[in-house]
C-alpha cells in the first residue's frame, strides 16, 4: 500500500518537529513537505540534528500533492494557512486554536482577532479520539485539542458525564517548558525557569475556554463553573494536571471501587487513557502518547480529586494529531505511535 | 554582648544543615555544639563541605551548656530528645511535627505513635511569628511550623480571618525534592525525580491536620474543610501553593482593590512576608527567609486564588525557627536572615 | 518467522529496563523472561510503569527456553549468571565488564575478584560492532561494552589505527547521572546531583583498562598511554566524551578536511555512527542508538581535539547490546533501532 | 565610618545584578546608582523581584557622585563606559575583558574592535588578588578576570609557577548556563539546554588568549601552549574546570604529599581559595566567593590533574569584583563576601 503523503506547516516549532519525528516511523504515512518560513532553504538536519536521517529541505510553503496537513502554526496564521488547504480538499489537523471554539465570538475574546471563517468552526471536529471518534473518522477539518485541555478534559470528562459532581471544577495544571514553545522569551531562559515554578494566566488562560465548552457539552450543555491555573515547572516535558470537584451528594456511595470502575468502563478499549493503580508520574508518559488517569475520593471534604499525565508534544499535541491522522485515513490507531515512553 | 550558646540536633539533615548555614553568620548566636548520631566524631565539614569554616565536630549528644537547641530530628525521635531539655531548662525550637498539634489524639492517627508529654502540647506555642508573635516571645518550647503548613496557612490567613470566603479550601502544593529529606529513597533518584512531577499524599498527607488546626483556629473556632495535595517537581528548593476558596456571597464586591488592601494590611509590617503585584517564582525566595504571596480573584468563578512561594528549608524550616529565636531572646527579627535571594 | 526467544537478567536496573523498553518494539525479537531477585513475584509493569503494556512477570532466575540472554548484573555476579547459560548453549550478551578485559590479572586489580572462566575472556568477542562486527556474528559470548569506553574508543579509533597522534590520550567525560544506576546513593539523590558538577574516579576508573585495551589493540599493540576523567553532571540521559591527543609530526598537514575525511571514511556505512559539521549535543542522541562524532583540530596546539556523544543507556548499553544481538541472530543490525532521539 | 558610594553599570544583566545582591550587605559600601539603558526608568525590583528591598531606580546613566563604578556591560560597550569615568578619577572594575589583554593587538584578533585606550592597558590590574593583590590596593582600573579563567589560572597557577609541569595545559571546563548571560538565545533556551551537554568555542575561545597571558607571564615570560574547552552543562551556576599537563621529569618526585603541599603553601592565608582533601562539587560553592582546587597525581601518565570549582557569578565575576574593590579602598578582603554556599 502506498503510503499517504503528508505535509507539515511550521516544522520549525516544538510541536512540528515532534510530528516529523513521530512521523518518520509511520508504516503508512511520509511526510514529504515540511514548511517554516524562518528556516525555508535550509536542510531539515541543520535545523534538527535529530530530524538529520529524514533528508527533507525546509521550504516557505508545503508543495507537492499531498494527502492531509498538519498545521503547528500559531493562532490567526494557522487558520489563514489552513483554510486554502480546505478548499482545495485537503483534509487537515489543525495544531491551533483556530477551530477548536465552536463559538465565533470566543476568539475576540480570547485570541484577539476575528475568526475568517466562522461557518468553518461547525463542520470542524474537536480532536478528542476518546470523544469524538466516530465524527473525526469523516472529517476534514479536525482541531487539535490543546495540551492542557487534553489533560483537563480527559481527567474530567467521566465524572462531569455521569453526574456525580458538582459542575464547579478546579484544574490546578503543571507544563513542562516545551509548552511555552521554542520561541525566545526570558520565561523560558534556563536561568530563570531552573529551580523555580511559578503560575501563569492568572486573569484567565487561553486554554479555558476549550475546556468550559467541552465539559459544558458533556454535562448536557448546562454550564460547568471551571478556575483553571496552569504553572511553569522546571522539566521539558509533560503536564501533570491536578482536578478538584466536589460530589453531588448521595453520589459515588459505593467509594472508590465505584469510582475506580467508572473511570475504567468510561475509557475501556481506548488504546491511550490508561487508569493507573498508583499516582502517576509524567516520566511514565516521557515521548509517548498515554494519557494516565488516577481518580481519588478524598473522604473528609467528599471531594473527587484526579491526577492526569500525559507528555505535552505527544497527547497534547504531535501524538494526538497524528491518533487523528489514523482515524481519518482508517489506519490503525496506533499505528506509528507504539513508543513506549523513555524512562528514565 | 556574649552571643547565646546553640545546639542543633540531628544536624546531618538539610533542616539541620541549613541552620548551622544560617547560623554562622548570626550577630548574637554561636552554634557550639551539633549532635548526628550517624557522623558522630566526624568533622561537619567532611560531613558538608560548605560548613568547613565553622570547625564543629559532631557529636552523638549535645555537649556543653547550651542556651538553646534546635531540634531537627524526625518525628516521635525529637520529642524524645527535646523533652529532657526542656527539664533542664533549654529553651527549644523543635522543627518536628512533636509539638505542633493542639490534640493528643491526632498523633496515633497521623503520625502512629502516642504522645509521651500531652501536656506539652498546650505550653508549646505554634511559632508562626506573624499569628503567634507575641506568645513566642515568652515559650520555652516553639513548634516550628510544616514547609507546606507555612505557605497555605499564610496564604489563607487573611481571608479566613476577615470571613471573606466559604470555609472549604483547597490547597495545592508544589514542593522541591528537598523537602523528602536527605534519606535516600527511590523517589528521590536524580532520575527518578528528574523531568517528572508527581502529586503524593492523596490518602492524606500529615501537614494536613496542622493546616486545619490553624485555619479552624482562625476562624473562631469553626472547621474548616481542607483539601490538601502535595506535589514532588524536580527543583531542589522551594515551595508553590496554589490556594483556592469561594468567596462568601457578598464579600469582596470591592473587588481586587479590596482584596489587595486585605491582604496588605494583614501583613502590614511583616519583615517576612511580601504581597506581591505580580506572580512569584520561588526563585525569588532562594536560600532566603521570605514568603511571597500573590491574592488574585477569579471573578468568573468568584473564586479566591493565591499564590503563595517559599523557600522550604528556610521560611519553611530553618529560617522560620531561627526567626523564632530572635523573637525568644528579644533580638531584632531579622538578625542573620537578611541575606536577599540568590538569583538566577 | 518465529522471533527469537530473549531472557533479561537483572531487569530491574535501568540497563535492564531499558533493554525491555527497547526490545519491546523489536520485528524480530520477544522478551520472554525477565528476571530480577530483588523484585520476583512482581508484575512489571509495577516496577516500571512504562512497561506495563509487556505484561511479564519478574522471576527469580530466568524461565523457559531461551535463544539470548542479557546479562544486567553487576559485575562479578554476572559472570555467574551467565557461565551456566554459556553451558546450556544460551547465546549471551553481557552488559557487565566481566568479559571485557583479556587480561585475567586485570580482574583482581580492577574489579577485586578472581575470574571464574578465564578461558572464557579469550572466546568472549569485545561487542562494539564498528570494530569487530565479523567475529560478533559468530560469537556465543559478546562482551558489550562500557558507557565511557564506548564514547572514547569510537572518538579515538580512526586517529589511533590511522598513526596520526602521540599514543597517549586524554579522556573526560561528562555523564548524566543514569551511568551510576538505579541503586540509592547520596551521589544520586537529586538535591545532590542536581545544579552540580564533580569529577571522581581520579584515581582510576574501572572503565581505564577497557579503553587502553582496546585503543592498544589498534595501535598494533604498541601501549597507549591513557588519563581518563570521568564527571556527574546534572541530566539523566547521555554521555559527552572530549578526547585529546597531540598530533604526530609531519601528520594531518591537510587539515580539518584531511581529520575529517579520515573520519568519514572510517565510519562509512556505519548505521549508528555519525561524523557532525557542527558540535553535537546529547540531546540529540536522548533515547536513541547514535553515537556522534566532531573531530577538530586545534591548530594552535596541534592537538586533536573529538567531541562524542551517544546516550549511556542506549549505544552505552542497551541498544549496543542489541545491535550485537542482531548480528549474532543475522537480523538487520538496525532492527528495533531505528526511533529517533527524543528531542527536545 | 560613611560607605563608599558604588554605581553598577548594566546591572539588567545576571553580572549586574549580582554585584547589587552581594553589596546590598557590604559592611562598608552603598549601592546609590544603577543603570541599564534597556530598563531605564525602572525600579530595580520591578526587573528583579529579590533586589526590591534595594529601593533604587534604574537610569540610563550613572547619577550623582561615586566612589567606584562596576562595569558589566559587554566588551567594547565597556570600555566605552568606563575611559570618560577614569578621567574623572573615578576608581573601576571592569568585569568584562575589556582591559585583561596586555597586548592591544589581541582586540582586534579576538573581540572584532580596535582598542580605544591600548596605553590603558599598561595601567590596568588584573583582578586576581591571588596574583596580583599588591598592585590591585594602588590600581584606578582593576580588570576583572573571565569566569573561565580564574577556574584554570588558579588551578595551574603553582604548578606552572614551580616550573613542575610542561608548559602545555589543557583545561577542560563545565559551564552552567547562567554564564551565557541574560539575553536570549535558542542556547540557554530551557528545553535546549535542559538534560545535555555540548562543547564550543571550538575554533577558539575568547578566554584563551587571557589564560595564555597569565600563565605566560608566571612562567617567566616563557610561552606555555594551551588548548581551552568549554561545555555547556545544564545547570545555573557554577564552572568547573578540569586541567591536565605533563609533569616534568624529575618533578614531583614526593608524589602527591609534594603536590598538596606545593598547592596548600602556595595558597596559604588566601581567604577564597581551598585545597581540598576530596573531589570538590560546584556545589559547595554556590552563591559564595571560594574557588575549590584538588591536585591529584595520575601516577600511570605522570600527570598532573587539577579539578577546580567556584560560582561563575561569584568568584568568576561580581565576588571577585567586590575582592577587589576591598582591596582597593582598604577594606578587609572578606568584606561582604562572608556567605557560605547555598547546599543543597
Amino acid at each position: 500500500m502506498a503510503k499517504i503523503k503528508v505535509g507539515i506547516i511550521n516544522v520549525t516549532g516544538y510541536a512540528g518537529s515532534e510530528l516529523a519525528r513521530l512521523l518518520y516511523r509511520h508504516p503508512f504515512a511520509e511526510v514529504t513537505s515540511v514548511a517554516g518560513r524562518s528556516a525555508a532553504g535550509q536542510k531539515l538536519g541543520q535545523v534538527f540534528p535529530h530530524l538529520a536521517d529524514m533528508e527533507l529541505s525546509i521550504t516557505a510553503e508545503l508543495e507537492g500533492r499531498i494527502d492531509i496537513a498538519f498545521s503547528a502554526m500559531p493562532h490567526k496564521a494557522s487558520a489563514e494557512a489552513v483554510l486554502p488547504l480546505l478548499e482545495q480538499g485537503v483534509r487537515v489537523v489543525d495544531i491551533s486554536a483556530d477551530f477548536r471554539l465552536k463559538d465565533p465570538a470566543a476568539y475576540p475574546e480570547w485570541y484577539q482577532f476575528t475568526h475568517p471563517a466562522p461557518e468553518a468552526l461547525c463542520s470542524a471536529v474537536f480532536g478528542l479520539p476518546e470523544l469524538y471518534r466516530k465524527r473525526i473518522k469523516k472529517a476534514q477539518l479536525v482541531a487539535n485539542p490543546g495540551c492542557y485541555p487534553t489533560s483537563a478534559i480527559l481527567a474530567m470528562a467521566p465524572a462531569i458525564k455521569a453526574g456525580i459532581v458538582e459542575p464547579d471544577v478546579i484544574f490546578d495544571s503543571k507544563s513542562g517548558v516545551s509548552g511555552s514553545g521554542r520561541a525566545l522569551s526570558l520565561t523560558t531562559h534556563f536561568c530563570e525557569a531552573g529551580e523555580s515554578v511559578s503560575a501563569y494566566g492568572l486573569e484567565g488562560h487561553r486554554h479555558l475556554p476549550e475546556i468550559v465548552q467541552e465539559l459544558t457539552l458533556l454535562n448536557r450543555h448546562r454550564p460547568v463553573s471551571v478556575t483553571f491555573i496552569p504553572h511553569l515547572i522546571p522539566m521539558t516535558r509533560g503536564i501533570l494536571t491536578t482536578s478538584y470537584a466536589r460530589v453531588k451528594k448521595g453520589k459515588l456511595v459505593g467509594g472508590k471501587d465505584e469510582l475506580r470502575k467508572l473511570y475504567q468502563d468510561f475509557y475501556a478499549g481506548e488504546p491511550f487513557v490508561r487508569v493507573t493503580g498508583a499516582p502517576p508520574s509524567t516520566k511514565h508518559t516521557y515521548g509517548n502518547n498515554m494519557c494516565l488517569l488516577h481518580p481519588v475520593l478524598d473522604s473528609r471534604t467528599n471531594r473527587l480529586v484526579v491526577v492526569s499525565c500525559l507528555d505535552n508534544l505527544v497527547k497534547g499535541a504531535a501524538g494526538q494529531a497524528i491518533q487523528n491522522m489514523n482515524l481519518m485515513f482508517g489506519f490503525p490507531e496506533t499505528a506509528g505511535l507504539e513508543a513506549l515512553a523513555v524512562y528514565p
